[in-house]
């Protein structure tokens, strides 16, 4: 099973959709992630961890466009031949921790997670194996302010996180809706499942694919660019005009809307009664159109969704792989779900939360933030002029560190012109330096490595540089903690 | 294969071997990586993640006391029929990490790294099949300097992390001081490769079980207290009285030392050579005895140590599960390892690293720490008093967490003493309560819950405590946020 290579020990590979993440993301997520927790905190979330790996029966068949059992899952049999997998989002395990521990907690229950998920998916441009999700859930009510405060909990995340409203909107819907529109349109019982399934995802492509794809969609079926082709609804052409009528916004609902309007029943009744209740509950506590707004053409992929669904997209433009100025879209999304705890106790459990994919959020606040990063994140580099010395060049690191700065020794075994190359590779913002001459007079030898890349862009030749030497300082030994102190605060400037 | 229930739904049950983590202990967590992280930093360590699964081939056989290829990792295999496994340390993906972008990394390279590891092994007591490591590397120098600072590193974060030398220490040994040891009793070669690994594991655990069972485990094999036999090293008296002299640090190694001498051998010396240069170079920057400390009986159970071994040691007194006191032990450890890259590139790529035991050491700092936890940390409750006024209490909420204080409705369909009783189970340090009266005078009721409790220890009946109401004042609306901010810098004293 191992590919040889020329030593005949394995090849050092990564599996298929699968990624290494270096230090600037990960410092990036950090910062990104504490931020989110920071604010799901302040609306009373409390964290939860739950193991990555989980039954299979416990998980269920709740992943998006999975229509083969546990296909998309990895999984494996424990001794006892019962099946593991590891867990595809955070939502099942949470539906599995609350029906396995409902006595003892309080209800409703706050609760957050954060953490990688994992799909056995063909890997794809941007599609990953393993990815992280950041939710937060309220279990155990059907209190429709609890729908409102996910939306104002997406909406204080976003501009916790600097993005400004109009740079992002948290759009809601009601699956209600839809639903009530299909019954009008007698999709529908048991027998229509499959069609109704069909009708959701292609209107969740109406923002990426347009009108005329999904019109497609909802009827015979469509070609995509690649030629291959999907299978429609098998929607007539005025039951497809009324859903896109619905879904775009083209109908009114009250006495006094001018042009057609809805066919209304009580389920779209119940639908737009939620909406109303959540308007109401945001805009008590100041969340305008700008920020959270009432949009007929969210659906979501998910099935389980009963009642509202939410959306956070980002309307800024950037650019994408083409080149081509496109608006970003959604960063996460959720809804309320009544049917997951259900599953093991057999009692309705109403639950509603939402859902951020991490790494898609950080790829806009990068977007973002591009003109923003620091230049030299390194620590401060002890070059090794003398192999005797090492105690003493361990000294000088030990006392920086002491000193709450970043700093260590170099341990190779290079000389100067390498150490100095391993200096600039690890963005290290400047070297300090001690040979016998300094060390005879009690000295240091400071190089400032970013006004020395400042000053290399304008000096013309070598022997200049020689003679100049910019950038470079000698300090008295016992000044070392001060003379970097300095040198890392003219650097911030 | 699913268990079947009254509902005949699943149920909701973890797997054997993993945990739930609750707010309190994640929160516990976060704090203590939050500061071995900043340590690592200040050392100039790099973060770095890699994914939870690996090319089953590239995570190699290097797991302690596995004999059986690939046992204790959960592996399945890809579509392409490659084998995939879940990773059990943090050590083996460095390498495939550092072996795959050899070419464009700084040498040496320093990482560290968090995140859970798996192994397929039965569970038990404080034994668990996922769990969490915390790991510092340097890949690429045999610079004893390396191995040193790893041990500053160990000891400079035991104290971030609030642990007085004395309560911990960093013990360090020699790998080839053993492996001399075992040559000059004629137990070198490959034929005596199984009996060597039995002795390190017999010396491994001369702490734990006292000499005269390790001296058993160097000779014909041991019944513990259940009735198992360990099937021994067959070493002589002669040979066991040797090896147990030196680990336990009878034999003097100088000309000078007084009593019985080591039997030098070229290995021997190396060893000790580097134990010298490690002791001068920790010692220079300022790192005693009580700190860091050269102990001839550390051996560590990993079979690919080459070089100096280190070991975290707690020694201050913590009470086992049957009530004993004992020594904490091993929070921690590492050493230096030549093989591991090599593995994958042909050459030789010396390193050294440390990895932390993450839930061990957490468990340790809460036995320090036990008086010192906060009463309340939930979030404050606002409680639904007339459900028609849902707005009203959202937008209080709402501005105390735009003032950074944790608040929440109260979500569920209960009446007040649920809504209190909820209060308590969710840690609250108070609740705010507006009835109908308190909303016609514009006025809000708190009522702290801390001191609340305490009052009730001394009231002696319901009489009293109507008459009273301790810790229940009236406020006017517009002061909410600053009567609750002094409430909770009351319950801070």
């Amino acid at each position: 099973m191992a590919k040889s290579n020329k030593n005949a020990g394995p090849e050092a590979r990564l599996p298929k959709g699968f990624q290494d993440t270096p230090a600037e993301d990960i410092r990036a997520t950090a910062r990104m992630l504490a931020t989110i927790r920071d604010t799901y905190e302040r609306y009373g979330f409390e964290p939860l961890e739950t193991p990555a790996i989980e039954y299979t029966d416990a998980l269920g068949k709740f992943l998006p466009d999975q229509e083969r059992p546990n296909a998309g899952v990895f999984s494996f049999q424990d001794e006892d031949e019962q099946w593991l997998s590891l867990r595809y989002d955070l939502t099942a395990p949470l539906a599995r921790y609350v029906a396995e521990n409902f006595e003892r907690l309080p209800k409703p229950f706050r609760r957050y997670a954060v953490g990688p998920v994992w799909r056995n998916e063909k890997p794809g441009p941007g599609r990953f194996r393993q990815f992280m999700q950041f939710d937060a859930d309220t279990v155990g009510t059907d209190n429709i302010a609890a729908d409102a405060e996910i939306c104002m909990l997406a909406a204080d995340t976003m501009e916790a996180l600097g993005i400004k409203p109009g740079d992002y909107v948290i759009k809601v819907n009601d699956r209600k809706i839809l639903d009530g529109v299909l019954e009008t349109i007698e999709l529908a019982g048991e027998d229509n499942a499959n069609r109704r399934l069909t009708v959701l995802r292609a209107v969740d492509k109406l923002d990426r694919l347009g009108e005329a794809a999904v019109r497609d969609l909802l009827g015979r079926g469509r070609i995509d660019d690649s030629g291959d082709f999907t299978q429609g609804a098998g929607l007539s052409g005025e039951q497809s005009d009324y859903v896109l009528a619905v879904v775009t916004g083209a109908l009114g609902r009250r006495e006094g809307d001018a042009g057609p309007r809805l066919r209304l029943n009580a389920t779209l009744a119940a639908g737009f009664e939620e909406l109303d209740a959540i308007e109401k509950l945001v805009r008590a506590s100041g969340f305008g159109e700008e920020r959270i707004r009432i949009d007929p053409s969210v659906v979501r992929g998910l099935e389980y969704y009963t009642g509202p669904v939410f959306e956070a997209e980002l309307s800024f433009p950037v650019k994408n792989e083409d080149g081509q100025v496109v608006r970003f879209g959604s960063v996460g999304g959720g809804g309320r779900y009544d049917g997951l705890v259900e599953r093991f106790l057999g009692s309705k459990v109403p639950a509603t939360g939402f859902s951020i994919g991490v790494s898609r959020l950080q790829t806009a606040l990068a977007a973002l933030n591009r003109d923003k990063r620091a230049a030299a994140d390194g620590p401060v580099v002890v070059l090794v002029m003398d192999k005797a010395e090492l105690p003493r060049y361990q000294r000088m690191a030990q006392s920086l560190r002491q000193a709450g700065i970043r700093a260590e020794i170099y341990l190779g075994s290079a000389g100067m012109k390498a150490q100095m190359k391993y200096a600039d590779k690890r963005g290290a913002p400047c070297v300090v330096i001690q040979g016998s001459n300094e060390r005879a007079k009690g000295e240091i030898e400071i190089k400032d490595l970013v006004a020395g890349a400042k000053a290399a862009a304008t000096i013309k030749d070598a022997k200049e540089w020689r003679s100049s030497r910019p950038a470079q300082f000698s300090i008295p030994e016992a000044n070392l903690i001060a003379a970097v102190r300095d040198l890392l605060a003219r650097q911030e400037d």
